[in-house]
């Protein structure tokens, strides 16, 4: 079977492409995390898997297991860790998990990686994974791996946000379980879409600050930011081949030079 | 779609079911790690988790995401950490990732959990992120979760053993790659098995020691610690029911008592 | 010396108007990092220090000593975190400092504080710091401290955006050493400021990827991301007073309802 | 404005100074810890800073920002962690902290680094950190950092002391809040002492062992280990020209053969 | 005295023998730990400590203080970590004890290690600080010690053990405080075995999976897993100089080749 | 055997005597430490766990085993850490290992501990193992944990002092290796004392100041800080019974009131 996730992979066969083609490697971060009563709780790890996936069928990638459990959902971001079924990690158990992971690939001798955020929250501790993995690899003498790191939804154009949000963009803070990952649900990973069960909350209102403990009642009862109702398989389809293309480009011309 | 699989469930499916029904979560503990020239590199997760999603058809359960990256091989049980394609976490990560997720679980409700590793290093970095879980519980005061934590193949019985092994078998410490988890995936992931490039290596002998740095002269250059010839799809399915139905015995009996 | 420095009392002056009075903390959390070639290193808690001083003076709240080293900065939101001077700690490490100093402000018996951040790259481990401070305080069965937390800029109105930006906001992530910051520095710190040597970059255009190790040559050499010459002592003002006024109603709001 | 303090300086400035000067950096290590009723919580940070910029003034120094909160307050030096507004660190947060500080320092090209300890506590988690520091740098091929640290009342000649305690020393360990820290006070931020309400305790007696939990009983209620009435601005005076003559040229001989 | 504890000697005779013998370091690896009504609770520290001796009788080698806390007992392997007695140390606090005393040792020049495990339940953890201190040393441009671990008892022949357990060998599993152990004990430390309160426990059954929090019903009271009454002082000697010889051996050999 | 020895102890007489007895554990803290051309390098565990058991035979109490590794050596209390045979943990490391023995015999049922130093280094390590233990113990809800820390020496009385220094008292600070720890040697381990190499080197001088990297050449070649030729065993007698008796009484006292 050709296949280009790494954990379908034999050992031969990843060594093979390694030493044959650019190789880049591709590692999805996301969460486990609700989405509302509508998609799954890995809609996070899975929508920057399927992406991955898209994108190493046009650059000479493989895509590495998604980081399946990300850091803490925030109100503001994601409505909050109190959610049953959100299933967090402490920052610094993220950091550790993208840093040994790097550290393997670098090892191997992978001196092209690609490291996709899905989850908002995890940011800053992907970046802190990746900087102490860089670290500790200029103390091996490792110096020729080259990161490239994104939020995928950052790759969306002003074209398609005016497509996707005929109405106006609310913004990337309130699109938790929202048009965009519904919308790319539905075309990704339809059978796990529960259209019927959207709930018509209105969208969330924050202030301009946090409250610690989380003010749950902020939140809309359904862990909706924004309301979902305007998404379609279409708009998902767009946005998808959209991520696909666009961070392939990134990648081919940021991986040109590399070692 | 009715799924047992938890990223692929909605909070509300998910807390209705922990509401409602005696539920217990497995959570397969794998890795990432070279298995020859026949197995894909995730075989020590794939098959846990299809393991689990064999029990939960038979007992109220669901199926976490797999932690598909583990500790650092081990030349004795898994040829050594120095194989490229082999990712692995630091023993202090791992630990830290169970940790997170069992608290995580607790804080949902959840009373009943099974860790089910498939990949021998792991052992004690899992037993240690139970016990580092339960202490921080017993601080927030919750004592009622019961976990059950094993390794599959320590479910086949004898009377297994010697169908799979009629001229003997070699101990679970040399199967790695072998007939047990090639039989395995011809059943699970046959797609994935490529038995044309089997490589028929001897079985690899070590001494009652371990050397650091590795010894890699000492590990079969396929990765296989002893021959995987003898595997067929039928001791596949019975090894898979086998650890499907005992498994699921284990952990109705536990279970019953539980909170 | 009537002060509201925290560092400045006594601890029996600290006792009394934490019995006394309904008390807030007020945390600023900064960095010390390059701020271009006209303003000073310290720009990142200079700046929230001062704003918390001005709120001291409308709510009961004392200022906590800032913690003057922050998160790595990062070329899109700061300019990279090669420059000389930039001094910044490791991700788990703020996340200590946080946690700890929260910790000891419930010991005393603080029921309100407030963690307000200048360096947008502490966001995430400033959070992770209150997370792991309100659960140890958890255990300690601590259940009534409430924390409020934001960047000091996420109060600006649209309104004052419109005055101090005539021609159009690039939006906060190039608002490093610019025009936001540099108008506040010849409000709060005058002497500072070395307007003269301002330079004339243009803007910095970045994708939307990072990567790493840094691409120094993305960003304007002088460190600033967007220019600066729009600055005024009058912005500077309208801003720092806006911040003072709005963030004291919002402490005043959340904390009416404190224990 | 002309400035050896690194907070007002910009990244050029200091670049500059770096680049031209036989620079050192002057790190005052510190605490936010109760001090009696008459001296400032922030005196353990407050005095190490003032020494520090007076020694800038005399060698070519500069100073970074002092970490102002400290390891946690020990009965017999401090009076104890009991007490409201004593804000300390675990020890392994205060020795990452100066850990990550040097690194950063080091990354910049600074050569010679004095830490300056003003909070007894301090001492080896100081040295901890700069232990690791350097271990770290070694990693990185940096070998070329000279540190000198030191607490700065070992500075003190026996002349001195004679003429501070007419009747005789009784140890730096009492001289918590007592004599030494208050004439110093006088000198430094005289606005911050409050002389009247010094309280007349008498002199701490401590058995030769420490009891945990602290046996609040053994120290004065004030917090003062030993009477402070002797204090006056005259030797506050003398003992602060003594620290920044003695340290100026310790620092001067010790720096002088650095790379 | 001549000696070959370390604890016992002077720097001066360490260093000496380090430069003119191909001296191999031993680091036995023990617990505090229940071990029945007979025998001492520092069974697993004392025993592989008595066999380093030995061993370093043959060949050019020196004891290093035993690691005399472990790893949490485990209830398939040593009774379970409830007992009064039992003093354990979490995974990651034994981890970086062997860790740093292995780079300690190096930094002397060591360049041949033997750790000798003496409590099952260490074995992760001691292999995790193996590859840590390893890792770090690789960093200081240390590459040549050589490393070699094992648990003693693996060096048992079949012809000991059919001697040991006429009636047929239970398994490693459940030799706690059992024939071997005491049989060593009579051998070893005879003052301190009390063959006179010998439990007549029958052997534990275990199922094949761990229950957390621990069943502590699974475990006989005594904390003997299976009888140890056909312990002798003979088979103690057996195996104890089976150990010696076989270790010896194998040290001389893995070590000839040692820088 | 009778034994207060908690690892020649079986865990039923250390429980019969925790139930029965108002029993003290005993901990020692030491170091494996160069110490001068004629004392063992285990010194530091080797004097503390003699003094321990002296007291173990006039109190309830017994022995844990020392802690035979401690914090690395400063070159003004111990000669410094660059010394063959000097094995030392980092800071992080002893805390933990001092916490997680505190932790697990407050387990046990154990309501007194005495934490006796021997390694000067260690003091602030095994200070902050305490407080983690403590703090971790509250979370548990176990408050009636009394311990006792100190540093053997501060014992001392001054007319022993006086009888040991005839020429007067150089300081604790320079007393390594010198004539208290020799004179003690001589009365414990009279067979582990080379006098006959003592070397006659003179008293180390040193500034009020450290030096990072350490400056070998301050330290006496010897690693003695010094001279240690007064040394008797009169003196260690003296000493030692002065420490027993002493340790004694204030046990008694401390715990008379305890739990």
């Amino acid at each position: 079977m050709k296949t280009n996730m790494m954990a379908e992979m034999t050992w031969v066969e990843y060594q093979n492409r390694l030493k044959t083609e650019p190789l880049a490697v591709l590692l999805p971060v996301g969460a486990l995390e609700q989405h509302g009563h509508h998609l799954p709780m890995g809609t996070d790890h899975l929508l920057p898997t399927a992406i991955c996936k898209g994108i190493a069928d046009r650059v000479p990638a493989i895509v590495a297991p998604p980081i399946a459990y990300g850091y803490k959902s925030q109100p503001r971001m994601g409505g909050g860790n109190h959610f049953p079924g959100t299933t967090s990690l402490d920052g610094g158990t993220l950091t550790l998990v993208v840093r040994d992971i790097i550290k393997e690939l670098a090892r191997h001798g992978v001196k092209r990686l690609a490291v996709m955020n899905g989850h908002c929250e995890n940011l800053f501790f992907a970046i802190e994974g990746i900087d102490l993995a860089l670290r500790d690899l200029r103390y091996e003498g490792i110096n020729d791996l080259k990161i490239v790191r994104f939020d995928y939804w950052d790759f969306t154009t002003p074209a398609t946000l005016d497509k996707c949000f005929p109405e106006g963009f609310p913004g990337f803070a309130l699109e938790h379980a929202a048009v965009l990952e519904t919308s790319m649900g539905l075309h990704v990973f339809p059978e796990l879409v529960r259209m019927e069960r959207l709930v018509d909350d209105l969208a969330a209102v924050f202030p301009p600050y946090d409250v610690h403990p989380t003010r749950q009642e902020w939140v809309p009862p359904s862990g909706v930011l924004s309301p979902a109702k305007g998404a379609t398989v279409e708009k998902g389809r767009t946005l998808f081949n959209e991520y696909v293309d666009r961070i392939s480009d990134a990648l081919r011309k940021e991986f040109a030079e590399a070692a």
